[in-house]
């Protein structure tokens, strides 16, 4: 049996403890961080998640924006929005939801965004300040797991990490911070991907397993080794007809099988997603400090 | 027996095709590309690399610029030397010489240089682009590994690589090029480094190996695997009495036993060294081309 590496009580530790920063701040007479969200079309899965991230500041009291575009808008038009925001003084920090519609190139969007302003940190230049091992705004998810690891204790130095997936949002920085100097960090990552051969040959061999696929129930208990911590980073929703909702989230780990291995394993929901939106208001109460002073 | 990967060879041919684009641009009246190289005190193996820089530009045609500072010089002139060569219209591209005097902020000089002038790759917002798969400036080392993959024809894709090293200009950039996508790319790829637990154990599998170490023949027999591709990134200075200079450059790699095993291996010299200054030109001939256009 495994212990559960808890991203949903992990997370409202961090928002507890920035909501107080926002109490003291207040106290000392200063206004509180913002942070503004665009979002463009109406895709479900998107206005969720932008939802959640509105809500997550309104419950620690950092103000924000919801900034909502037609699914048609040009790309000129939301570039000319971005400019707005990014010399917007009473804003700290942005994000624009992917993915966009297909009229729109991501990467010249995010390319406008100011760097001080990318709290997603998915401009190239705070990319690079992260890889480099850089003081900068770190992508929400592999930060948020990076914070998991930390709060947990786990001491992953010298050990050896399998990322599966290689997205610029996850598995990338994933494999980057895993093996950086620092606490956590100094493991021997091992980065793997869609044209991976003998996948399972290389997850038995691991210490920690990170999974950034999107498929639901992948990594079964054969690929694991004893042990081993387990990182579920998939949520592909699957239909549910039993469900409210109409669909369930589902993770890319077998989890029923996996946890009878995993020394630590991250449950879906409840595990790596809840961590994310903590780290977006951590990045963005980073922003506001850089900010002020 | 192995083939050996001449990158001598390879980057005279590549210093011969600039060389051609060189002669072309002269025949439309246009001005040659310039590269400048910044110099901050008489370390000799600087010394050495900024000279061959230097000596490779006016072999094929290229102009450039050497400037020498004195070691006691302050970061602050050497920031205002770095902005005046931002400004000059009539250079491409420029290096500051690593490594500088221990009085002098290395990143602070790094991010002072304009990206577009950054033929060496090492500006975070180049850093970035290059892990985000964007075209840029590619640090010149990995980007002559890749160049050589490429020019032998050598598939790595679905390969299992194995960095050895997890340095800002070898291997952390390697790493991530082996495994982008793209064609040479897509390999699964271990990075190693100085915490990684039985490292034989990981290069013993690895179908490439490459070793960024700087540890003379390290890489012995007994730790790689037959067939594999063995990339020698080491170049130490060996104190030989018997040799003119006064030493010998000895690689990472114990050539005399691995070259047995190797299907592909690189020799030192003759090998990565070679290559890293016919990249530097390529990526000085980009600049002028986005200069150009």
């Amino acid at each position: 049996m495994s212990i559960i590496l808890d991203g949903k009580a992990t997370s409202n530790q961090i928002k507890e403890e920035l909501a107080e920063q926002v109490l003291a701040l207040k106290a000392q007479g200063k206004r509180p961080p913002h942070l503004a969200a665009v979002l463009v079309g109406n895709d479900g899965a998107s206005l969720t998640y932008v939802g959640s991230k509105v809500r997550s500041c309104q419950k620690i009291g950092f103000e924000s924006t919801l900034i909502q575009l037609e699914d048609n808008i040009t790309q000129a038009e939301l570039l000319a929005t971005i400019e707005k925001l990014n010399n917007d003084t009473s804003l700290d920090g942005f994000i624009v939801q992917l993915p966009l519609p297909k009229h729109i190139d991501e990467e010249v969007v995010i390319d406008a965004i100011h760097p001080d302003k990318d709290v997603d940190g998915f401009h190239p230049t705070n990319f690079g300040k992260m890889a480099l091992g850089m003081k900068t705004f770190i992508p929400a998810t592999p930060f948020g797991i990076m914070e998991l690891l930390k709060r947990y204790k786990l001491d992953i130095s010298g050990k050896h990490a399998v990322v599966i997936g290689r997205s610029h949002i996850v598995g990338r920085p994933m494999s980057i911070l895993l093996s950086n100097k620092g606490n956590p960090g100094n493991a021997t990552v091992t980065l793997t991907h869609s044209r991976t051969q003998n996948l399972a040959d290389i997850t038995k061999e691991a210490d920690i397993v990170v999974s950034a696929l999107g498929v639901p129930n992948f990594l079964t208990a054969d690929m694991v080794k004893d042990g081993a911590i387990i990182i579920d980073v998939g949520i592909t929703r699957v239909t549910d007809a039993n469900h409210p909702k109409g669909y369930v989230i589902v993770g890319d780990v077998h989890y029923d099988q996996v946890k009878e291995k995993a020394s630590y394993i991250t449950p879906v929901p409840g595990g790596v997603g809840p961590m994310t939106i903590a780290m977006l208001l951590q990045n963005t109460m980073l922003a506001y400090t850089r900010n002020a002073s």
